[in-house]
Protein backbone atom coordinates (compact mmCIF):
# COMPACT_ATOMS: atom_id res chain seq x y z
CA UNK A 1 0.00 0.00 0.00
CA UNK A 2 1.75 3.27 -0.92
CA UNK A 3 -0.16 6.71 -0.37
CA UNK A 4 0.36 9.10 -3.78
CA UNK A 5 -0.29 12.71 -3.34
CA UNK A 6 -1.24 14.14 -6.84
CA UNK A 7 -0.91 17.82 -8.54
CA UNK A 8 -3.64 18.96 -10.67
CA UNK A 9 -4.67 21.55 -12.67
CA UNK A 10 -8.02 22.39 -13.84
CA UNK A 11 -10.33 24.70 -15.46
CA UNK A 12 -13.40 24.23 -13.52
CA UNK A 13 -15.82 26.23 -15.80
CA UNK A 14 -17.59 23.09 -16.89
CA UNK A 15 -17.67 21.50 -13.08
CA UNK A 16 -19.68 22.14 -9.86
CA UNK A 17 -16.67 22.04 -7.76
CA UNK A 18 -13.73 19.72 -6.28
CA UNK A 19 -16.28 18.03 -4.60
CA UNK A 20 -18.58 14.67 -5.33
CA UNK A 21 -22.36 15.92 -5.74
CA UNK A 22 -25.02 13.28 -6.60
CA UNK A 23 -26.24 15.48 -9.25
CA UNK A 24 -23.24 17.45 -10.39
CA UNK A 25 -20.61 16.74 -12.39
CA UNK A 26 -17.34 17.24 -10.06
CA UNK A 27 -13.38 17.35 -10.37
CA UNK A 28 -13.09 14.41 -7.08
CA UNK A 29 -15.83 12.34 -9.46
CA UNK A 30 -13.79 12.32 -12.75
CA UNK A 31 -9.76 11.94 -10.72
CA UNK A 32 -11.52 9.25 -9.15
CA UNK A 33 -12.83 7.26 -12.20
CA UNK A 34 -9.74 7.90 -14.04
CA UNK A 35 -7.93 6.34 -11.03
CA UNK A 36 -10.47 3.15 -11.34
CA UNK A 37 -9.83 2.90 -15.06
CA UNK A 38 -5.69 3.28 -14.48
CA UNK A 39 -5.22 1.03 -11.32
CA UNK A 40 -8.82 -1.03 -11.33
CA UNK A 41 -8.81 0.22 -7.57
CA UNK A 42 -11.56 2.24 -6.21
CA UNK A 43 -10.20 4.62 -4.13
CA UNK A 44 -11.66 7.59 -1.84
CA UNK A 45 -9.28 10.34 -3.35
CA UNK A 46 -8.87 13.03 -0.32
CA UNK A 47 -8.82 16.90 -1.53
CA UNK A 48 -6.92 19.76 -0.17
CA UNK A 49 -10.11 22.11 0.39
CA UNK A 50 -13.79 22.13 -1.75
CA UNK A 51 -13.40 24.60 -4.70
CA UNK A 52 -16.60 25.89 -5.63
CA UNK A 53 -17.97 25.68 -9.11
CA UNK A 54 -16.24 27.79 -11.94
CA UNK A 55 -13.29 28.16 -9.47
CA UNK A 56 -10.23 27.06 -11.34
CA UNK A 57 -6.53 25.59 -10.06
CA UNK A 58 -3.31 26.00 -11.26
CA UNK A 59 -1.94 23.01 -8.35
CA UNK A 60 -4.71 21.55 -6.50
CA UNK A 61 -3.62 18.75 -4.45
CA UNK A 62 -5.18 15.65 -3.41
CA UNK A 63 -3.90 12.02 -2.39
CA UNK A 64 -5.52 8.16 -2.52
CA UNK A 65 -4.20 5.01 -0.92
CA UNK A 66 -3.01 2.07 -3.59
CA UNK A 67 -1.82 -1.28 -4.24
CA UNK A 68 -0.54 -0.27 -7.66
CA UNK A 69 2.41 -1.98 -9.34
CA UNK A 70 2.61 1.10 -11.76
CA UNK A 71 6.03 2.84 -11.57
CA UNK A 72 5.10 6.59 -9.62
CA UNK A 73 6.66 8.00 -12.86
CA UNK A 74 3.65 7.30 -14.82
CA UNK A 75 0.83 7.53 -12.83
CA UNK A 76 0.65 11.35 -13.98
CA UNK A 77 0.71 9.91 -17.70
CA UNK A 78 -1.54 7.28 -17.25
CA UNK A 79 -4.17 9.37 -16.04
CA UNK A 80 -3.86 12.43 -18.12
CA UNK A 81 -4.58 9.43 -21.52
CA UNK A 82 -8.05 8.87 -19.63
CA UNK A 83 -8.77 12.56 -18.30
CA UNK A 84 -10.88 15.09 -20.15
CA UNK A 85 -8.65 18.23 -21.69
CA UNK A 86 -9.87 20.43 -18.90
CA UNK A 87 -8.02 18.50 -16.41
CA UNK A 88 -4.15 17.82 -16.27
CA UNK A 89 -2.41 15.74 -13.47
CA UNK A 90 0.99 17.56 -13.38
CA UNK A 91 2.88 15.48 -11.08
CA UNK A 92 2.17 11.95 -8.89
CA UNK A 93 4.91 11.26 -5.75
CA UNK A 94 4.61 8.84 -3.38
CA UNK A 95 4.36 10.56 0.13
CA UNK A 96 4.77 9.25 3.77
CA UNK A 97 1.26 7.44 5.21
CA UNK A 98 0.52 10.25 7.28
CA UNK A 99 0.12 12.48 4.77
CA UNK A 100 -3.30 14.03 4.60
CA UNK A 101 -3.80 16.37 1.22
CA UNK A 102 -6.60 18.76 3.44
CA UNK A 103 -4.48 18.04 7.34
CA UNK A 104 -1.13 18.00 6.29
CA UNK A 105 -1.36 21.92 4.30
CA UNK A 106 -0.32 24.39 6.19
CA UNK A 107 -0.17 27.61 3.68
CA UNK A 108 -2.37 27.97 0.46
CA UNK A 109 -1.90 30.68 -2.17
CA UNK A 110 -5.16 31.77 -4.11
CA UNK A 111 -4.71 33.73 -7.08
CA UNK A 112 -7.88 36.52 -8.44
CA UNK A 113 -7.56 37.96 -11.80
CA UNK A 114 -9.98 41.11 -12.54
CA UNK A 115 -9.91 42.40 -16.37
CA UNK A 116 -10.64 46.26 -16.21
CA UNK A 117 -11.31 46.85 -19.65
CA UNK A 118 -14.37 48.63 -21.92
CA UNK A 119 -15.55 44.85 -23.21
CA UNK A 120 -14.62 41.28 -22.01
CA UNK A 121 -12.12 39.35 -23.69
CA UNK A 122 -12.98 36.38 -26.22
CA UNK A 123 -10.31 34.39 -24.46
CA UNK A 124 -10.10 35.13 -20.93
CA UNK A 125 -13.56 35.54 -20.13
CA UNK A 126 -14.06 32.47 -17.97
CA UNK A 127 -10.76 32.81 -16.14
CA UNK A 128 -11.56 37.30 -14.78
CA UNK A 129 -13.49 39.31 -13.71
CA UNK A 130 -14.65 41.63 -15.97
CA UNK A 131 -15.31 45.04 -15.00
CA UNK A 132 -15.96 48.90 -16.73
CA UNK A 133 -15.08 51.71 -15.40
CA UNK A 134 -12.30 53.00 -14.00
CA UNK A 135 -10.85 51.27 -10.66
CA UNK A 136 -8.71 53.02 -8.18
CA UNK A 137 -5.42 51.15 -8.17
CA UNK A 138 -3.68 52.54 -5.40
CA UNK A 139 -6.60 53.18 -3.14
CA UNK A 140 -6.42 49.67 -3.60
CA UNK A 141 -3.05 48.48 -2.56
CA UNK A 142 -3.81 51.18 0.43
CA UNK A 143 -6.78 48.76 1.42
CA UNK A 144 -4.95 45.65 0.99
CA UNK A 145 -2.42 45.88 4.10
CA UNK A 146 -5.26 45.41 6.48
CA UNK A 147 -5.95 42.32 5.26
CA UNK A 148 -1.86 41.29 6.53
CA UNK A 149 -1.63 39.41 10.26
CA UNK A 150 -4.14 37.20 12.01
CA UNK A 151 -7.75 38.49 12.25
CA UNK A 152 -11.24 37.23 12.73
CA UNK A 153 -12.09 37.27 9.41
CA UNK A 154 -16.12 36.27 10.01
CA UNK A 155 -16.88 39.49 8.14
CA UNK A 156 -15.18 38.11 4.75
CA UNK A 157 -17.21 34.57 5.10
CA UNK A 158 -20.36 33.12 3.66
CA UNK A 159 -22.86 31.54 5.66
CA UNK A 160 -23.02 27.55 5.42
CA UNK A 161 -19.22 27.22 6.96
CA UNK A 162 -18.96 24.84 10.16
CA UNK A 163 -15.02 25.41 11.62
CA UNK A 164 -13.94 25.95 15.16
CA UNK A 165 -12.46 29.18 14.40
CA UNK A 166 -12.66 32.29 11.84
CA UNK A 167 -9.38 33.70 12.48
CA UNK A 168 -7.05 33.06 10.10
CA UNK A 169 -3.71 34.37 9.31
CA UNK A 170 -2.28 36.35 5.79
CA UNK A 171 1.16 36.11 5.01
CA UNK A 172 0.57 38.24 2.32
CA UNK A 173 -1.47 40.17 0.03
CA UNK A 174 0.11 41.39 -3.57
CA UNK A 175 -1.97 42.95 -6.04
CA UNK A 176 -0.15 43.95 -9.76
CA UNK A 177 -1.21 45.68 -12.67
CA UNK A 178 -0.11 44.62 -15.93
CA UNK A 179 -2.66 46.43 -18.70
CA UNK A 180 -6.07 45.96 -17.96
CA UNK A 181 -5.64 43.02 -15.96
CA UNK A 182 -5.49 43.24 -11.92
CA UNK A 183 -4.14 39.89 -10.30
CA UNK A 184 -4.73 39.49 -6.35
CA UNK A 185 -2.27 36.96 -4.92
CA UNK A 186 -3.07 36.27 -1.20
CA UNK A 187 -1.40 33.37 0.34
CA UNK A 188 -2.40 31.96 4.20
CA UNK A 189 -2.72 29.72 6.56
CA UNK A 190 -6.05 29.04 5.44
CA UNK A 191 -9.32 30.69 4.02
CA UNK A 192 -12.14 30.57 4.86
CA UNK A 193 -15.97 29.77 2.72
CA UNK A 194 -15.72 32.10 -0.36
CA UNK A 195 -12.90 34.74 2.37
CA UNK A 196 -10.60 35.20 -1.06
CA UNK A 197 -13.53 35.60 -3.46
CA UNK A 198 -15.38 38.24 -0.41
CA UNK A 199 -11.91 40.18 -0.22
CA UNK A 200 -11.65 40.58 -3.99
CA UNK A 201 -15.29 42.44 -3.69
CA UNK A 202 -14.23 44.39 -0.97
CA UNK A 203 -11.21 45.47 -2.69
CA UNK A 204 -12.90 46.35 -5.67
CA UNK A 205 -15.44 48.45 -3.89
CA UNK A 206 -12.32 50.24 -2.70
CA UNK A 207 -11.73 50.58 -6.03
CA UNK A 208 -14.62 52.40 -7.50
CA UNK A 209 -15.29 54.32 -4.44
CA UNK A 210 -17.70 52.52 -2.64
CA UNK A 211 -15.59 51.55 0.55
CA UNK A 212 -12.43 54.14 1.80
CA UNK A 213 -9.15 52.57 2.37
CA UNK A 214 -8.89 53.82 5.63
CA UNK A 215 -11.78 52.23 7.06
CA UNK A 216 -10.67 48.39 5.95
CA UNK A 217 -9.28 47.78 9.30
CA UNK A 218 -12.45 48.88 10.91
CA UNK A 219 -14.66 46.81 8.57
CA UNK A 220 -12.53 43.68 9.42
CA UNK A 221 -13.10 44.20 12.82
CA UNK A 222 -16.41 44.77 12.55
CA UNK A 223 -16.92 41.00 11.90
CA UNK A 224 -20.27 42.12 10.03
CA UNK A 225 -20.15 40.85 6.39
CA UNK A 226 -22.96 43.16 5.46
CA UNK A 227 -20.23 45.93 6.23
CA UNK A 228 -17.44 43.88 3.41
CA UNK A 229 -17.96 44.23 -0.40
CA UNK A 230 -19.40 41.93 -2.42
CA UNK A 231 -18.59 38.18 -3.34
CA UNK A 232 -16.50 38.53 -6.62
CA UNK A 233 -17.46 35.42 -9.26
CA UNK A 234 -15.83 32.18 -9.50
CA UNK A 235 -14.31 32.52 -12.93
CA UNK A 236 -11.53 34.80 -11.88
CA UNK A 237 -10.42 32.61 -9.03
CA UNK A 238 -7.21 30.30 -9.20
CA UNK A 239 -6.06 27.76 -6.71
CA UNK A 240 -2.36 28.20 -6.97
CA UNK A 241 -0.73 26.40 -4.33
CA UNK A 242 -0.69 24.23 -1.39
CA UNK A 243 1.92 24.42 0.79
CA UNK A 244 3.68 21.20 3.61
CA UNK A 245 5.60 20.87 6.10
CA UNK A 246 7.69 18.54 3.70
CA UNK A 247 8.73 21.48 1.22
CA UNK B 1 -24.79 55.18 -46.53
CA UNK B 2 -21.49 54.83 -44.19
CA UNK B 3 -18.30 51.97 -44.53
CA UNK B 4 -18.10 50.69 -41.13
CA UNK B 5 -15.01 49.08 -40.02
CA UNK B 6 -14.87 46.09 -37.72
CA UNK B 7 -12.04 44.73 -34.95
CA UNK B 8 -12.92 41.66 -34.06
CA UNK B 9 -11.37 39.10 -31.59
CA UNK B 10 -12.75 35.65 -31.45
CA UNK B 11 -11.70 32.03 -30.16
CA UNK B 12 -12.68 30.00 -33.20
CA UNK B 13 -12.50 27.01 -30.91
CA UNK B 14 -16.49 26.58 -31.56
CA UNK B 15 -16.60 27.59 -35.05
CA UNK B 16 -16.27 26.67 -38.52
CA UNK B 17 -13.83 29.62 -39.56
CA UNK B 18 -14.82 33.17 -41.06
CA UNK B 19 -17.30 32.39 -43.63
CA UNK B 20 -20.61 31.83 -44.22
CA UNK B 21 -21.29 27.85 -44.67
CA UNK B 22 -24.98 26.35 -45.01
CA UNK B 23 -24.49 23.51 -42.39
CA UNK B 24 -21.96 25.03 -39.95
CA UNK B 25 -21.79 28.30 -37.89
CA UNK B 26 -19.58 30.95 -38.70
CA UNK B 27 -18.08 34.13 -37.55
CA UNK B 28 -19.10 35.94 -40.06
CA UNK B 29 -22.84 34.20 -39.94
CA UNK B 30 -22.79 35.58 -36.04
CA UNK B 31 -21.75 39.09 -36.79
CA UNK B 32 -24.20 39.34 -39.52
CA UNK B 33 -26.52 38.47 -37.07
CA UNK B 34 -26.05 40.77 -34.56
CA UNK B 35 -25.63 43.76 -36.93
CA UNK B 36 -29.35 42.71 -38.03
CA UNK B 37 -30.25 42.58 -34.49
CA UNK B 38 -28.35 46.37 -33.78
CA UNK B 39 -29.39 48.44 -36.89
CA UNK B 40 -32.40 46.43 -38.55
CA UNK B 41 -30.36 45.84 -41.74
CA UNK B 42 -29.36 42.99 -43.51
CA UNK B 43 -25.88 43.64 -44.09
CA UNK B 44 -22.68 41.57 -46.47
CA UNK B 45 -19.91 41.56 -44.18
CA UNK B 46 -16.69 41.59 -46.32
CA UNK B 47 -14.07 39.86 -43.84
CA UNK B 48 -10.22 40.42 -44.40
CA UNK B 49 -9.72 36.43 -45.75
CA UNK B 50 -11.08 33.38 -44.81
CA UNK B 51 -9.85 31.57 -41.63
CA UNK B 52 -10.43 27.94 -41.26
CA UNK B 53 -11.94 26.08 -38.41
CA UNK B 54 -10.74 26.00 -35.24
CA UNK B 55 -8.12 29.29 -36.02
CA UNK B 56 -8.20 32.12 -33.70
CA UNK B 57 -8.27 36.22 -34.47
CA UNK B 58 -6.81 38.85 -31.91
CA UNK B 59 -7.91 41.42 -34.30
CA UNK B 60 -9.36 40.36 -37.63
CA UNK B 61 -11.10 43.50 -39.95
CA UNK B 62 -14.37 43.06 -41.69
CA UNK B 63 -16.27 45.84 -42.71
CA UNK B 64 -19.87 46.62 -44.04
CA UNK B 65 -22.09 49.46 -45.60
CA UNK B 66 -24.62 50.88 -43.46
CA UNK B 67 -27.68 53.36 -43.42
CA UNK B 68 -27.98 53.45 -39.09
CA UNK B 69 -28.05 56.35 -37.29
CA UNK B 70 -26.28 54.72 -34.34
CA UNK B 71 -23.21 57.08 -33.24
CA UNK B 72 -19.70 54.76 -34.72
CA UNK B 73 -18.90 55.27 -31.26
CA UNK B 74 -21.26 53.13 -29.81
CA UNK B 75 -21.40 50.48 -32.32
CA UNK B 76 -19.07 47.93 -30.80
CA UNK B 77 -20.85 48.33 -27.34
CA UNK B 78 -24.17 47.54 -28.93
CA UNK B 79 -23.00 44.48 -31.14
CA UNK B 80 -21.17 43.26 -27.93
CA UNK B 81 -24.38 43.25 -25.90
CA UNK B 82 -25.33 40.76 -28.47
CA UNK B 83 -22.35 38.55 -29.61
CA UNK B 84 -21.70 35.47 -27.65
CA UNK B 85 -18.71 35.62 -25.11
CA UNK B 86 -15.90 33.86 -27.42
CA UNK B 87 -16.64 36.70 -30.29
CA UNK B 88 -15.94 40.28 -29.76
CA UNK B 89 -16.41 43.73 -31.76
CA UNK B 90 -13.13 45.68 -30.01
CA UNK B 91 -13.92 49.11 -31.72
CA UNK B 92 -15.87 50.12 -34.99
CA UNK B 93 -14.11 52.86 -37.70
CA UNK B 94 -16.13 54.72 -40.10
CA UNK B 95 -13.61 54.44 -43.04
CA UNK B 96 -13.39 55.78 -46.67
CA UNK B 97 -16.20 54.45 -49.05
CA UNK B 98 -13.40 52.75 -50.88
CA UNK B 99 -12.43 51.07 -47.93
CA UNK B 100 -12.24 46.89 -48.34
CA UNK B 101 -11.30 44.26 -45.64
CA UNK B 102 -9.46 42.28 -47.91
CA UNK B 103 -8.69 43.99 -51.08
CA UNK B 104 -7.08 47.31 -48.93
CA UNK B 105 -4.92 44.74 -46.40
CA UNK B 106 -1.45 45.77 -47.36
CA UNK B 107 0.26 43.24 -44.67
CA UNK B 108 -0.84 40.70 -41.85
CA UNK B 109 0.62 39.29 -39.37
CA UNK B 110 -0.84 35.31 -38.11
CA UNK B 111 1.26 34.21 -34.59
CA UNK B 112 1.38 30.36 -33.77
CA UNK B 113 1.98 28.98 -30.46
CA UNK B 114 3.54 25.62 -29.63
CA UNK B 115 3.44 24.17 -26.05
CA UNK B 116 6.21 22.10 -25.71
CA UNK B 117 5.84 20.11 -23.26
CA UNK B 118 5.22 16.64 -21.11
CA UNK B 119 1.48 17.02 -20.20
CA UNK B 120 -0.93 19.51 -21.93
CA UNK B 121 -2.59 22.50 -20.35
CA UNK B 122 -5.81 22.52 -18.65
CA UNK B 123 -6.25 26.16 -19.51
CA UNK B 124 -4.38 26.23 -22.90
CA UNK B 125 -4.63 23.60 -24.88
CA UNK B 126 -7.41 25.19 -27.40
CA UNK B 127 -4.82 27.88 -27.67
CA UNK B 128 -1.76 25.99 -28.83
CA UNK B 129 -0.29 22.68 -30.71
CA UNK B 130 1.01 20.84 -27.48
CA UNK B 131 4.13 18.60 -28.42
CA UNK B 132 5.93 16.55 -26.11
CA UNK B 133 9.70 15.91 -26.75
CA UNK B 134 12.50 18.40 -27.04
CA UNK B 135 12.55 20.61 -29.70
CA UNK B 136 16.35 21.98 -30.89
CA UNK B 137 15.03 25.91 -30.78
CA UNK B 138 18.25 27.51 -32.14
CA UNK B 139 17.89 25.15 -35.24
CA UNK B 140 14.32 26.18 -36.29
CA UNK B 141 15.29 29.89 -35.50
CA UNK B 142 18.11 29.20 -37.99
CA UNK B 143 15.48 27.84 -40.50
CA UNK B 144 13.40 30.40 -40.06
CA UNK B 145 15.32 32.83 -42.20
CA UNK B 146 15.12 31.27 -45.43
CA UNK B 147 11.47 32.26 -45.22
CA UNK B 148 12.41 35.65 -45.40
CA UNK B 149 11.91 38.00 -48.45
CA UNK B 150 10.37 37.13 -52.02
CA UNK B 151 9.46 33.41 -52.39
CA UNK B 152 7.10 31.73 -54.63
CA UNK B 153 5.80 29.28 -51.77
CA UNK B 154 3.84 27.11 -53.89
CA UNK B 155 4.92 24.28 -51.77
CA UNK B 156 3.69 25.53 -48.64
CA UNK B 157 0.45 25.89 -49.56
CA UNK B 158 -2.68 23.29 -49.11
CA UNK B 159 -4.75 22.28 -52.33
CA UNK B 160 -8.22 23.65 -52.86
CA UNK B 161 -6.73 27.54 -53.34
CA UNK B 162 -7.31 29.67 -56.20
CA UNK B 163 -4.85 32.58 -56.44
CA UNK B 164 -3.17 34.87 -59.61
CA UNK B 165 0.09 33.73 -58.17
CA UNK B 166 2.14 31.97 -55.49
CA UNK B 167 4.65 34.25 -54.47
CA UNK B 168 4.43 36.08 -51.43
CA UNK B 169 6.82 38.82 -49.71
CA UNK B 170 7.81 37.27 -46.10
CA UNK B 171 8.80 41.02 -43.81
CA UNK B 172 9.61 38.90 -40.79
CA UNK B 173 9.47 35.89 -39.69
CA UNK B 174 10.54 35.97 -35.15
CA UNK B 175 10.74 33.10 -32.81
CA UNK B 176 9.99 33.10 -29.11
CA UNK B 177 10.62 30.78 -26.39
CA UNK B 178 9.55 31.37 -22.98
CA UNK B 179 9.48 28.60 -20.46
CA UNK B 180 7.32 25.59 -22.49
CA UNK B 181 5.83 28.34 -24.94
CA UNK B 182 7.26 28.75 -28.68
CA UNK B 183 5.77 31.51 -30.18
CA UNK B 184 6.31 32.44 -34.02
CA UNK B 185 5.15 35.84 -34.92
CA UNK B 186 4.76 36.10 -39.02
CA UNK B 187 4.36 39.06 -40.98
CA UNK B 188 3.65 39.04 -44.95
CA UNK B 189 2.22 40.59 -47.96
CA UNK B 190 -0.41 37.72 -47.86
CA UNK B 191 -0.34 33.87 -47.43
CA UNK B 192 -1.79 31.43 -49.20
CA UNK B 193 -3.99 28.95 -48.04
CA UNK B 194 -2.91 26.94 -45.11
CA UNK B 195 0.97 28.54 -45.49
CA UNK B 196 1.28 29.86 -41.46
CA UNK B 197 0.54 26.13 -40.25
CA UNK B 198 2.36 24.94 -43.12
CA UNK B 199 5.66 26.83 -42.15
CA UNK B 200 4.78 25.70 -38.50
CA UNK B 201 4.76 22.35 -39.27
CA UNK B 202 8.04 22.42 -41.09
CA UNK B 203 10.06 24.62 -38.67
CA UNK B 204 9.04 21.60 -35.92
CA UNK B 205 10.13 18.90 -38.20
CA UNK B 206 13.46 20.91 -38.33
CA UNK B 207 13.28 21.84 -34.66
CA UNK B 208 12.60 17.43 -33.75
CA UNK B 209 15.42 16.53 -36.66
CA UNK B 210 13.34 15.46 -39.50
CA UNK B 211 14.41 18.31 -41.57
CA UNK B 212 17.86 20.03 -41.37
CA UNK B 213 17.99 23.71 -41.18
CA UNK B 214 20.45 24.37 -43.68
CA UNK B 215 18.07 22.49 -46.57
CA UNK B 216 15.53 24.96 -45.85
CA UNK B 217 16.47 27.61 -48.73
CA UNK B 218 16.21 23.87 -51.27
CA UNK B 219 13.02 22.98 -49.66
CA UNK B 220 11.01 26.71 -50.70
CA UNK B 221 12.99 26.82 -53.94
CA UNK B 222 11.55 22.85 -54.82
CA UNK B 223 8.10 24.59 -55.06
CA UNK B 224 7.42 20.83 -53.88
CA UNK B 225 4.46 20.46 -50.87
CA UNK B 226 5.61 17.12 -49.81
CA UNK B 227 9.00 17.92 -49.19
CA UNK B 228 7.73 20.59 -46.29
CA UNK B 229 6.22 19.71 -42.97
CA UNK B 230 3.01 18.87 -41.90
CA UNK B 231 0.38 21.32 -41.20
CA UNK B 232 -0.09 22.49 -37.70
CA UNK B 233 -3.01 22.02 -36.45
CA UNK B 234 -5.52 24.94 -36.33
CA UNK B 235 -5.45 25.58 -32.36
CA UNK B 236 -2.13 27.03 -32.34
CA UNK B 237 -2.84 29.90 -34.92
CA UNK B 238 -4.10 33.65 -34.71
CA UNK B 239 -4.61 35.81 -36.86
CA UNK B 240 -2.99 38.95 -34.70
CA UNK B 241 -3.21 42.10 -36.98
CA UNK B 242 -3.96 43.13 -40.96
CA UNK B 243 -2.76 46.49 -41.72
CA UNK B 244 -4.01 49.13 -44.41
CA UNK B 245 -2.12 51.93 -46.21
CA UNK B 246 -3.84 54.40 -44.14
CA UNK B 247 -2.67 53.02 -40.86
Amino acid sequence: MRNIKLTIQYDGTAYHGWQIQSNALTIQEVIEKSILRVTGERPKVTGCGRTDAGVHALNYVCNFFSDTKIPINKIAAALNSGLPPDIVCKSAQEVPMNFHAADSAVKKRYTYRILNSEFNDAFMNKYVWHLRGTLDFDNMVKASKAFLGEHDFLGFASSGFSVKTTVRTIYSLELNKSGELITMDITGNGFLYNMVRIIAGTLVFVGCGKIKAEDMEKIILSRDRRKAGITAPASGLFLSEVYYWEE
